[in-house]
C-alpha cells in the first residue's frame, strides 16, 4: 500500500485523495489548521511547516509527498526531500514560488514576458516606473495568491501609494514591478509530465477573473490552433527545464493574438478542475500518476465545459444537478467572505448546449454577471 | 453538515462515499471488522449489526442511513428506520432479501420468471422436483449471494446430495426451488427512484459471470430497443410497487429475445461500476441524490463501456493506465481467493474502439478469457 503525503490540506489535497483512491492509494495529509477541509477524507498531521518534529511524523508515514500549495517553505520541502521522493522538486518549487525567478526563467527559455524589474527600495521604484512606465503593478515576490500582495498604478502619482503598501517587505519577501498587460483573453495551460519526462497538455482554457480570483473556466478556449500550441510548447519548454514532475498551470495573457506568460503555478490549480468531468483523466488522477510513475491518463477533451467557481459561500445546489450535464463540488468548508468554497461544472456536447445551459443555470441562481461572459465567448 | 450513515464498509460503501464527498456530504460507516475498505477513506464504527449500542451510536451520529449490502439483518434495518430515515426502506430490503417473497412479487407484477416453489422438507422437494422437472437449482431464500446458498440438480438423482448441502437451512433461512433458465445472455437494469417517485435508468448492460462472480459487463448491452424498454419497464413497475428510493438492479435472462427476472439487488450493484466513467452521472451518486432527495443526475452514456472485475489478486494497473480510455479501481483490500478486489472500465467513443481496447488489455494480462466473450458481444 503506497501513501501519498500531501502538504497542505485544502480542496486540492482533498481532490487529490478522492481522485487516488481508485488507484489503491492512502493519502496523509498535513496541515496548519485542524479543519482544513481535505481532513475530512483522509488522515491528517495537524502542524507548521517549520515544525521539525511535526514534519518528521510525516515524513515516517509516507512513501511521497506532493503539495496542495505552491507556498510551502522551501526549506521544508528540502528537509522533506531529503528524507522521502517530493515531486514536484523543491528546486521547482522555488522557483515558482520567486516572481522574480520565474520571470527570469521565462525570458531565458524565450517566453514572451511583459516588462519587469526587481524592486528593492523607493530609489528602485522610481527607476523601474522610469523604464516600465504606467500602468503597471507593483507586487510582492512571495507568497502572493488570487490578487493578494497586489498594488497597481495607475500614473506616476500612485507610486507613494504602493510604496506605503507594500515596501515594507521590499527587504523580506522582496518586490517586483511588472508592467500593466492590456489583454483580450486570459488563458491556461495546465499539463502533466511524468517522471520519465513525458508530457501531455489538457486542451487550453479560457479563464475570468474576478477581484483577482478565478471566476470562471471554458475548456477547450475558443482560440487558434496556432495560439494554442505555441501556448503548450511555452508550457514543456518549462517543464522540461525545471524537470518538472506532476500537473502544473501556466497562465498567460492573449491580445491579438499574441502571448505573454503571467505565471506558473506549480500544482494541480483552479483551472483544471473541469477535467475532473470533462476530460478522459482528471489533473487530479493525472498528477498521482507522474508523482508515482504510473502511465499518464489521456487528457482529452469529453465535451465542451465550464467551470464556475463559488466563493464566499455555495449556491443552492438545485439548479446544477436539475441540468443534465451539471456536477456539484462542495469542499465542505465553512462560509467565508473571500474564500473559495466550491464550484460547478457544467458539461455539453455542444457550444451552443454549454451557453443554454449556463444561461439556465445564471438565470435560476441569479448568477448572469458571472456566465454572461462565458456564453458570449462561446457565440463568438 | 449532512452525514450519510452507510451499514457496510466494502467496496460499495467506499465508492459511495468518494462520489459523495463532491455533494458535501460526510459519512460515517458501521462494518463487523475493522479493516473494512471504506474506513480509509470515511469514519467507521466498528460493531455487529445486532448489537444495540453501536447502532444506537451510529444513529446518534447520522441524519440519513443506507446500505451497502443487502443482508444487513430487517430488524436492525427497522431499529434504525424508527431513529433516522433509512433508504431504501426495511420493506423493501425484507423483500429484497427473500428469493421467494421477490420472485412472488415478480410475478403478481407480471415480470416472467422462472418456475419455483418454496421447500420446506425433503417431501415438498420431492413434490416440487415432479412440478419444475430438472435442470433445476436448490437456493436459499436468504443470505446467498455471488452464487453462495445454491445448489444445482442436473437429474432427480443429486436430489439426496442437495438436501444433503442445504436441508439443515429449510427451517432457518428458508429455501426455494428454481427451474434451470437456459439463456443467450444475461442482463441487468441499474436504475435509481428519488424520494418523489422519478425514475430513471442507465441503458441496459450485459453481464458475464464466472462461477456465480460478475466477471464483465458491457454498457449499452447490444440488445434491441424492445427489449430494453421491455426490461426498463419490469424495473420501474418493481420499484413503484416497493415505492423504491436509491438505485437498485434488476438482474434478467435473456433468451431468443424474451426476459426471464432473476434478481433484485436493492442497492448500487457490481454490473453498475462502469457507470462511474461511463455515463453522465455514476450509480453511486445517483444513490445518493436519490436518499437526499436531491435532482436526480443525467443517466445517459458518455461513450461505450466496460468493466472487468479483479477477484482474487489485482493485476499489474499499467496495461489498463497506458490505455487512453482505461480506468483502474483499486478497492484497497488485502487479496483473498474469491474476494472481489478491485475493477478496471475501459470506455471507448465506438464498439469496434472498445473491443480493440479489450483486446490489448487481455492480451497484456493474459486475462483473454475474461475480454473474449465481450469482444465476440460487440462484433456481433
Amino acid at each position: 500500500m503506497t501513501t501519498v503525503g500531501i502538504l497542505g490540506g485544502g480542496q486540492l489535497a482533498r481532490m487529490l485523495a478522492l481522485s487516488g483512491a481508485p488507484l489503491g492509494l492512502r493519502f496523509l495529509v498535513m496541515d496548519t489548521v485542524a479543519d482544513a477541509c481535505a481532513g475530512q477524507f483522509a488522515p491528517m498531521i495537524v502542524g507548521d511547516w517549520r515544525d521539525e518534529r511535526a514534519l518528521s511524523e510525516f515524513a515516517s508515514k509516507i512513501d511521497v509527498a506532493t503539495f496542495d500549495f505552491e507556498n510551502v517553505p522551501a526549506e521544508s520541502a528540502q528537509w522533506l526531500a531529503e528524507r522521502v521522493p517530493v515531486f514536484p522538486s523543491p528546486r521547482a518549487l522555488a522557483m515558482a514560488q520567486d516572481r522574480l525567478a520565474e520571470k527570469t526563467l521565462f525570458r531565458e527559455l524565450g517566453i514572451p514576458v511583459p516588462p519587469f524589474s526587481a524592486i528593492d527600495s523607493r530609489e528602485g521604484l522610481d527607476a523601474a516606473l522610469d523604464a516600465i512606465g504606467t500602468p503597471c503593478i507593483l507586487k510582492t515576490r512571495r507568497l502572493g495568491y488570487d490578487g493578494k500582495g497586489q498594488f497597481r498604478l495607475k500614473t506616476r502619482s500612485d507610486a507613494d501609494a504602493a510604496w506605503d503598501a507594500l515596501g515594507g517587505q521590499a527587504q523580506t519577501v522582496g518586490l517586483i514591478l511588472e508592467g500593466f498587460v492590456a489583454f483580450e483573453k486570459e488563458v491556461s495551460v495546465v499539463a502533466v509530465r511524468g517522471r520519465d519526462g513525458e508530457f501531455r497538455a489538457w486542451p487550453l482554457t479560457q479563464n475570468w477573473h474576478v477581484d483577482g480570483v478565478l471566476s470562471a473556466s471554458l475548456a477547450p478556449a475558443p482560440v487558434s490552433a496556432e495560439l494554442e500550441a505555441s501556448a503548450v510548447a511555452h508550457a514543456r519548454a518549462l517543464a522540461d527545464a525545471l524537470d518538472y514532475v506532476g500537473v502544473f498551470a501556466l497562465e498567460l495573457f492573449c491580445d491579438n493574438g499574441v502571448l505573454l506568460a503571467n505565471e506558473l503555478a506549480p500544482r494541480v490549480h483552479n483551472s483544471g478542475h473541469w477535467t475532473i468531468e470533462g476530460s478522459e483523466t482528471s489533473q487530479f488522477q493525472n498528477h498521482l500518476r507522474a508523482v508515482l510513475g504510473l502511465p499518464l491518463g489521456a487528457t482529452r477533451m469529453v465535451g465542451e465545459a465550464c467551470m464556475l467557481n463559488w466563493i464566499g459561500t455555495m449556491p443552492d445546489a438545485s439548479a446544477v444537478l436539475a441540468e443534465p450535464g451539471g456536477h456539484w463540488h462542495d469542499y465542505g468548508k465553512e462560509a467565508r467572505t473571500g474564500r473559495k468554497v466550491g464550484h460547478a461544472t457544467l458539461r455539453a456536447d455542444t457550444e451552443a448546449e454549454l451557453a443554454q445551459t449556463l444561461a439556465r443555470v445564471g438565470k435560476s441562481l441569479d448568477r448572469m454577471a458571472q456566465v454572461q461572459p462565458v456564453i458570449d465567448a462561446l457565440k463568438r
